[in-house]
């Protein structure tokens, strides 16, 4: 009982985290999300995704690249996730496996208390972002989430409800 | 610590399974899994996905399009996932979002106790899936979620370690 009700509220009550003490992270937390991200499910278990995480100077180079500069800027680590083309069997499957991925680490922040924000809006300049990093030629950039301590507690969230979601047969 | 021990457990814990015992799933342990889904972030918070619980006969009617059959033959009830072509914003994201969504309903289903697996080449057939369960064209079939409760434990998981999944800047 105790796991499913931990579990069920941690999924339920995960919200977007914009603003963030000036605090740093360790290594060791930081690879906790990692860890959390590793273990999502993907077809054929071909586990298309690759992180990278950036601090510091490299992590403000993505600020004149979205409009949440301001996110990136006050986070104190933004974790890049890219698709490994060499890995990849199904562009749309691949994506899905992306975004498992994504909400795992998502969960994992929210689990060990940080604040976590999935930004998409930066995905509009990621070939501009992929040279200004050097990326290799194969790694596709589609995730990018900005990771700190939270500065204040999140709002209650917003979902359409369950009726409007069900389709019947 | 007690949130952060049992949230990494079900985060790196959770595992397909395909096989499950005949025992019905009451209506609200189904809505348990849905609202799980229904919490997952998307870009715009467009909740682009929408769910049908095919049981018994209309269960079976998917059968006939997979190589899987027999996990679909054998699981109480299948949850449908599909994009709501209205909603839709930017397609990739929106995948990307329906995999987060697809992800919190089998992190919900290992938290209650019950095996789910993410069926992934019943999608070549969801054209075919599309016309036979009359679908509005608005919607497309993107998830395929089996679910029951399992026979059997599941097996370790294999994944890459996590040093080859990070790249450096």
């Amino acid at each position: 009982m105790n796991k499913e009700k931990i579990g069920m509220d941690l999924i339920k009550n995960r919200r977007s985290v914009r603003s963030f003490k000036e605090k740093s992270l360790s290594l060791k937390t930081v690879e906790k999300i990692l860890e959390a991200g590793r273990w999502a499910p993907s077809g054929l278990n071909n586990q298309p995704w690759r992180f990278m995480v950036l601090e510091k100077s490299d992590k403000d180079r993505l600020v004149p690249y979205t409009h949440y500069g301001h996110v990136v800027k006050a986070a104190d680590k933004v974790v890049l996730v890219f698709l490994d083309k060499k890995k990849s069997y199904h562009r749309e499957k691949d994506l899905m496996a992306l975004g498992a991925c994504i909400q795992n680490m998502l969960l994992a922040a929210s689990a060990v208390k940080l604040g976590a924000c999935w930004l998409g809006e930066i995905l509009n300049q990621k070939k501009a972002i992929q040279k200004a990093l050097n990326c290799a030629h194969t790694l596709e950039l589609w995730g990018c989430i900005a990771l700190g301590v939270p500065a204040k507690r999140p709002g209650g969230g917003r979902r359409f409800p369950l009726k409007k979601l069900i389709v019947k047969i």
